[in-house]
């Protein structure tokens, strides 16, 4: 591994090796075969994690530099096609031959190089970790052919396209290291939702907080009591089929000696590891009550990798938070009771009602017919701000926003800016919604071309100018959304968008710190997860006669410890009926 | 180009070339060579800008270093002259041969070398960049005699002395891309001024602002209805002859894809282009009506170079904001009416009434008595703070400050200090001036030497003793400003000098909103450039019979638009008699 | 020098030298013995300063590799072994040769390296550091046998074990640079205080603030009038021998030229020259009145090298603030008029009243072992927070805290977290203590086996724990501090500390910007030094007739003038008896 700087790594941390060298990968590959060999058959294997939180570094090193060329030659044939679709035309970066094209040299370099070009580069890089761990999961296979592997993502830090890893491996598995106490519950959720929505089949959660947390990347009071469990609920609710706890016990030596474990150094159990010992005893119940379920999704996030890389590359001048802002968008969901799927948007959309692409900023010619052909056949698309932004090349396109999809959303983009101190501003909503929201970081006034206005400016000389419009269009409508919102305001609009699909929504009494989750058995059968994230009791009524999975008990109206979860599968009568 | 720590630039960014490499120039030499043979008698060349935005950035490669010794042996002739006039001795730093002069190695040690050696490396690279131009615009000459050359000054990002600059061309001109809503006006004036100032003839603005925002450097709200023009005229009020908008169209590619444009991505006309079209024709009366004109100054605003390079490298010592002063200043002067140019210290200061030195660090022999024959002839002298704390190499002066000319000020600085949250104090003025004032920065008390003092602190230990004073001395008066001062009540003090310099000032009731500067045809006639920089309509009375260039109105009280500009030209009655 | 990054030092800045060079050994030999042998006899030379605040700071370069890989083999013979005692398994970093250890090479790896290793890193530089001084002594030795020789520490930079450099002098010195009005006094006598304690004999200040502050690592007003000469009546207090300001004059030229001086760069004498010629006047009446003294003291702060750096190299982990929480300790025993000397927690701690091990994170079975002994004899001990946390390779204890411990603090670490935002807590102190204080940083709730809790938790899921307790152990008495307060609880913690070691305070209405240091000389006389910290006039009641040494004034109440001082010899009659 060597950094922009031209340094490379050192053997005294992690991760110091490239993933291009054909020494390294013959190395791995016999240290590998090695493993797979022994212990491909024993009994007690389950299966196989490949490497750890894989996270798509870039390795500037001469290998990697050479790799990258062979593949933009593979992808573009001659350096003049390369020239003309990255737009290389720009500050004299034109290539004669393929030996020009060289990585960014130094940091600040870095940041500033041909942004299609770095866009190339993430491309690349994705391709050359998922190959890289197809490898190992190839040799695995010829000796363990029964035994499934996985691979542990790194949160929310990855840059490598999902559904790449996804396919190198039977399933994906997330860690993640929630915040007690800080970080909001829709974190596990999306983190679940985004992990679950690659694949065809449940997924893993194979490290999650445990612990006195203290280490070189974490600051966080301590979980509270109950709290380790809900974090599995919540996964299971949430698609996981396994949680791990990570570690048994701290590390008794090196960089992690601080991280957490279920037991301390002293190997004493203590109040986590009798909680996790009573959540066994609670899952194995559940198990043999609840053998299967999925979680029917009418809501669909739009999450394309090349997007999620754009937001990076140009963090400065779109000033776009990728996640958060999804995150945003799933919380707004959830507050309603609405499960999420996570989808490209060249996916098959019909299974959804809604469909929310809140970060669409290359529109292909494929994504803006895939988005017609959905509303048409009656579905609800959301689009927002940058929509269309760029080519797939990450050039910026050149159709007025949102890129080719004018007809679609029935407006377009006139003009934006930030928001700053010196130009707050807020929208009126229309009156089926009512009411007026402050606007956060972006505005976008709009053209109406058929569309009619959810919400107008109120200020500055876009006052009275659309800032969020609905177009009927087929049998569906698109909904754009020109101005980021606040939490509150964004269920609204969220409300809106669901009475517009159809969709029946949490009774207006129930308690925000209650998660639902809507589970359905393969014999149709409802099941609701409840998840009480507050550090106090609460009570929920799902108005249908109902029986906790674990407990036993049966009723319909139900009180939640302080953080803690119940699974009520609904009574036959109330069934197809939803709440 | 390489770094402080031995890493070339590659080639994905911009300006990774070293002013030095004797390739390079044969190169450069080639390219220039071939394009102004093919364009030089081109009809429709107008002129040439050479490069783009020269920083003066320091390249530590071989080709530098060697060059910056023979720039030192030209110099100083001898290692033991330069050891002996940078104070080489500190910290063994002392050569016995040229080869042991080197550039810092790593950043962190730049900070720290001799800061002596620091301004020889500004000097020598502002030298070799002022060469380098020049070498360009003497191939150009060749064979494009009768056509100018210019160039783009970025900003007040620029390490090069500005007057080498103009003298390698026919004249400068700047780059400027102020935040609308967020830049006070005076930022534009003040760019205009320093660039107008170095040359004989009137200056161009080569890059404006335009469009919608969204770069790398870059996050404001969008300009307002009318900004785009109000920059022009402001910009032609403060002598530019020519205002270049950048740029036509977004570009489709690169580093700046999100740059501004009057044109967006999609081509189309929208609001900007609009306003920027009406604006030409504006301007065509304008040029019609008033061909040639100048803005006489009273006030003069000293910059020397080695004092902007001073600054820099002093800068935790010495925290000044080295332009941010010197704006003060301007504003101050402008809030008033009055015009001001900039000029070197050692210029002919005899055709201003007043000149300010705020930031006069080095005193020359040449420059105190250039001071002291300008004020001995009636001029007002504005000196300030750590005025004469350097000499010509940048080492401390062994004099008491104001070094060498205390007899002109008839103070000397007894002590100074900075001013934290601990020790907050304030002046109280003298009664011709009245009042009191909150001190910023830096506090230096005097001793009074025949010195009349204008205004004392207020507390700690120094309470009473002289914070600024005034000196008569000759036919003129020397003025010496120990603290720094809020915007209003250095407008006060700016009108107390205008008064001893026997100036006219603007009306106390003048909307603070527009700025009005004075104008002189040839001829002697007065024109009145006025600016309203708000958003809302403003009306000012000049108190004369006047006539709009533009719209053809006449009067003396006169509306303006939000964001607009009216060009009044005096009637002949009212000619020679100012407002 | 080379840097993490490999990049080796210039020679344009200073200390670029490298601790291990063969080559740079020998020429600094020639050096310091052409020095020695021409000066060692000369009737003026008091003494030798080796060289310049050394840090111990971390060359990367090959030779100081190979003296590390030197210097582990001789203290851990095999790698096998190192391999164990520094958990080198983690992350795969075992050697199977002693070529295998390696420095980190990068910045951002150097901080996540193994911290066992990085111990080791830092006690190996301190090691050479002191042979780097001491081989310097050694040749002055031979030719100065009779002048002393001392170093001056830089403050609290310094990453070398204190003891080992005072080994290798004839006693220590230090310097700082107080940041005046913004300092608390504090930072001045724990500075004196730790370099005293080093060694058998007093100490020096070798720099010490003067002048108009104005430095690239200094930003201050400057020292009020009095404020330079209370400075070294608080050195004096505290141990110092030997006070001297830095400098005589401003330095002429270099990077330090804005660096202080008593005089200034015109070398007229000011304010603080004459304050300062005055303060020889008194210390010369004050050397004849009290040749000899020392300050008794009852009170202990630990202070173990190897800790020190654990906080360093666990920065964000343990979030500990090394010197800060010592000080705070510091500071509550000043406040009550207590005598702190610093040791190591395996010197003959029998002097003391009260030991209090703050930062005691490497719990040595010789540690352990020495506590018991000076508790059961009758001593109180006070141990807090993290105690025991580690083994002495910097590994993670196996034992439960404070390790190897329990029995003797008759209380165990139950469970730990840090204090944030979301979970504020307090303490609720046992009747004899009284009252409530608010937590801070970190909260460690404790099992109670035997101790008797002193203080509880007030919220959170361990309300009514132990956060703070006292056991009795033979004749003595150990307390636990598992929780952070603030300055007054903590006043009000070290108040019962002393009751329960049978120590006399200050009266409570002693005023708190007074300062009493008890002194005894060697015939058992009293001696009192005021130092008045405040810009205001004090006045103190010692109860006990009292002579001024310097005034020649008599009385037992006394007034100090604003920033000043008073050395006040108690009558015979009060001998003996403490106030």
């Amino acid at each position: 591994m060597m950094d922009e700087n031209g340094i490379r790594a050192g053997t005294t941390w992690r991760r110091y090796y490239c993933p291009s060298s054909p020494n390294y990968h013959r190395l791995c590959d016999n240290v590998i075969e090695a493993m797979a060999r022994r212990y491909g058959a024993h009994p007690a294997l389950i299966g196989w994690q490949t490497d750890n939180e894989v996270s798509g570094q870039i390795c500037y090193c001469e290998h990697c530099q050479q790799a990258m060329r062979a593949w933009l030659k593979e992808k573009y044939g001659c350096v003049a096609r390369l020239n003309r679709d990255l737009g290389m035309v720009f500050w004299a970066h034109e290539a004669t031959d393929w030996d020009q094209i060289v990585f960014p040299r130094r940091d600040a370099e870095n940041n500033r190089a041909n942004p299609s070009m770095r866009l190339e580069i993430r491309r690349f890089f994705s391709d050359q970790w998922a190959r890289f761990l197809n490898r190992q999961v190839e040799i695995i296979r010829l000796y363990a052919p029964k035994t499934w592997t996985t691979h542990n993502l790194p949160g929310f830090q990855i840059f490598c396209d999902l559904y790449d890893l996804a396919a190198a491996h039977d399933f994906l598995s997330i860690d993640f290291y929630p915040k007690a106490t800080i970080d909001p519950p829709g974190r596990v959720n999306i983190a679940n939702d985004i992990t679950r929505s690659c694949q065809q089949r449940p997924h893993w959660v194979l490290e999650v907080q445990t612990g006195t947390p203290c280490t070189k990347f974490y600051k966080a009071p301590v979980p509270r009591k109950g709290q380790l469990a809900v974090y599995a609920h919540q996964s299971a609710a949430h698609g996981a089929e396994g949680v791990v706890y990570f570690r048994w016990r701290k590390s008794p030596a090196g960089a992690e000696m601080f991280g957490n474990g279920l037991l301390d150094h002293d190997a004493r159990p203590r109040r986590q590891y009798e909680e996790i010992k009573r959540l066994g005893a609670e899952f194995a119940k559940l198990a043999e009550a609840l053998p299967e379920y999925d979680a029917p999704s009418e809501v669909a996030l739009v999450f394309d990798y090349a997007d999620r890389c754009n937001a990076a590359i140009h963090d400065f001048a779109m000033d776009v938070n990728y996640f958060g802002y999804l995150t945003e968008w799933h919380n707004a969901a959830a507050a309603l009771g609405l499960n999420v799927r996570f989808v490209r948007s060249t996916d098959d959309l019909s299974p959804y009602k809604i469909v929310i692409a809140p970060n669409q900023f290359i529109a292909s010619p494929q994504t803006a017919s895939n988005y017609k052909r959905y509303v048409r056949a009656g579905g609800v698309l959301v689009g927002a701000l940058r929509m269309g932004v760029f080519d797939v090349f990450g050039k910026p396109s050149q159709l007025t926003m949102p890129g080719g999809m004018t007809d679609l959303f029935g407006a377009e983009v006139e003009e934006y800016e930030r928001v700053m101190e010196t130009n707050p501003n807020s929208v009126t909503f229309a009156g089926e919604i009512g009411g007026s929201a402050d606007c956060r970081n972006w505005n976008y006034y709009l053209n109406d071309l058929g569309a009619k206005p959810l919400a107008k400016y109120d200020k500055e000389f876009y006052a009275g100018r659309t800032a969020i419009s609905i177009n009927e269009f087929g049998a569906g409508r698109a909904v754009y959304v020109g101005t980021m919102l606040g939490a509150q305001p964004m269920v609204k609009l969220m409300g809106f968008l669901a009475a517009q699909a159809g969709l029946e929504t949490l009774p207006k009494d129930w308690p925000a710190a209650v998660e639902r989750t809507r589970l359905a058995t393969p014999k149709g059968e409802t099941v609701f997860a409840l998840v009480n994230h507050a550090d106090a009791p609460q009570s929920v009524n799902l108005a249908l006669d109902g029986l906790d999975l674990v407990s036993g008990e049966t009723g319909s109206v139900w009180s939640l410890a302080p953080l803690s979860a119940r699974w009520i599968k609904i009574k036959a009568k109330g069934k197809g009926k939803k709440p």
